[in-house]
């Protein structure tokens, strides 16, 4: 049995609700920047170890909660857990990004790409779920996640990381209806593995579109955009008594909030490249916004960080609906005392009088 | 002495005169997807002294213009030229991008950056655009071109290239006086380049900011656009009676096209994330637009190809003040036929009727 939330600040923001100060987690908040996710990290031995065992990725989660006065996590998990489900064997090289054995190139690679059944396929992201929400113990709510359609296509047709993404997007200009077929299995993946993270225990879901960005408006709004609508269309948005709020980003997506904020989606990231009050007006009060302090200000001074931190408040300006986030990950050489600045720095410039 | 120009068309659309078809021109032209650009590359044994080599940078600078019926030509060079006149060491290992033995990290590596003198350190760019300018026979027009300050700077600090910029931007928020009077210095080197480029014969300059889009609003202005602006007021606007027009194009800098506007450039090159629809409400009629077609379109078949140009054609719409380009450097593995499509397909749609 689950304890009662004790701070819903995030839920309730998400839901452009009024709340007494401005919630605040950090994207890759459990990471290489702590020196004791560096431990469990090396203690499981390698990336996959430490996503596949329950005990450690809730563990890992649970870190940042113990450092800093957070107000939401994040279940540590990796965007690529559904292609390795289905078969591409993820793995990971030392010093370089991730990478399938089994990349999607052609009809035959997609007609035989199985739809995982998150309850046995994905079951290690279910279980630290379900772990991690009893071991939090109702401190603050716990977010669960995937990579859209895209960006997960993205991976599958180019084997890993790309640069100019020639195989992926070679494929969305000489075969549409292929790449549609594919992004339509993902899709449909995505809703069930989402779905599955909140009977399990997410209270929240984020999609990370990491590489929507990367395309055209017309190409984005077809490719990509559509996908995640589909999803949203698909998931459960109450479990429990519990409305879940459910978040898009798009990296690099800052033109598009407008289109984004039609999809029925609660809340939209957004980097730091789009002004937050440039963002409002294009959401239109329609949906709620997540961002958006550029990683790298991590690097700079206490009292830098404070006025950076004050000028995305002012930026989003007063009323409802703001969630503090970096605008991307945090970077791994970041001292985390710094976020730590961050975090209460928000806290403070945020609390309404009484 | 230079022959009389036949092709002027690239001139007059950069400074919005009427032109009876919208000239094209493409990033990267003189490349590694040519064929006989190996071979060159292949006889010069490594990338620099293809570069340094005036004969050899004139005759892959001539390539594309044998194969493809093109309105402009543009030097084969590197934008990393004046970090290494500057003494930092440029070299390139296989598979890898260009690095520098010398990065920049400090005060004191700032003070000792000598100002390059571009008639002697280099003066294998000024050859290779003279001896170009006189080979083209007044066939099209010749463009010069550099990195931009902010650019250049994310080299020199990182020592290569960078995924997150984590030391330069560090450097930008944790001492911006340092960073300002490191970025006042490569503005002063780029001035005396590209001024001793249209010296040597160019007869357009674009400034390349590849890297001002990882910036949020506030620092692209203050770190990017401010040193282009400070570089655009120092450059030689005229020269033996023509008009030397000049275009600035930052990478996934669409939103901030109405400020790039205001520098007193020419015209803005526009990358594929943003309609050129919108990129000219944003310029509001003040500068021309270059672009801005995928690159990735020309892996597809001749059919999309003549399709999307088409499409980025009509986006543009009607009236003076368009340079088509792709929104990015052409891809290495693309069919230099689909580069040929494309060229004829802009030529044809966008001829105006008797």
């Amino acid at each position: 049995m689950n304890q009662p939330l004790q701070n819903d600040l995030l839920l309730r923001a998400l839901q452009r609700q009024s709340v007494p100060r401005t919630p605040v987690w950090v994207m890759r908040q459990a990471g290489r920047y702590l020196p004791e996710y560096k431990e469990v990290r090396a203690q499981a031995g390698d990336f996959m170890t430490l996503c596949t065992t329950p005990e450690l990725a809730c563990e890992v989660t649970l870190q940042p909660l113990r450092r800093f006065d957070l107000d939401a996590s994040i279940i540590f998990s990796d965007i690529l857990t559904i292609p390795d489900a289905m078969g591409l064997g993820l793995y990971f090289e030392a010093g370089e990004g991730p990478k399938f054995k089994h990349p999607v190139r052609n009809s035959q690679d997609i007609d035989k790409l199985p739809q995982p059944d998150p309850a046995s396929d994905l079951r290690y992201v279910m279980d630290a779920i379900t772990l991690t929400r009893r071991e939090i113990d109702g401190k603050v709510p716990l977010i669960g996640f995937s990579g859209s359609p895209w960006t997960l296509a993205t991976y599958m047709v180019e084997g890993g990381g790309s640069k100019d993404f020639a195989k992926v997007k070679g494929m969305m200009f000489a075969e549409p209806a292929l790449m549609h077929q594919l992004l339509n299995k993902v899709a449909n993946a995505v809703t069930d593995y989402l779905n599955a993270q909140v009977e399990a225990g997410a209270q929240a879901l984020m999609i990370f579109d990491t590489w929507g960005g990367t395309l055209s408006r017309e190409r984005y709004l077809e490719f990509s955009l559509h996908y995640m609508e589909k999803i949203v269309a698909g998931l459960k948005r109450e479990h429990e008594g519990n409305k879940i709020p459910i978040v898009l980003f798009t990296k690099n997506g800052g033109q598009w909030l407008d289109k984004m904020a039609e999809t029925g989606c609660d809340a939209l990231g957004v980097d730091w490249t789009t002004d937050l009050s440039q963002a409002r007006e294009r959401v239109n009060g329609r949906v709620a916004l997540q961002g958006n302090l550029d990683p790298s200000v991590l690097y700079g001074s206490p009292d830098l960080i404070r006025d950076e931190v004050r000028k995305v408040l002012d930026s989003y300006g007063t009323g409802p609906g703001h969630v503090f986030n970096l605008g991307h990950g945090i970077h791994q050489f970041v001292d985390p005392d710094r976020l730590g600045v961050m975090i209460d720095a928000v806290h403070e410039f945020s609390a309404k009088a009484d």
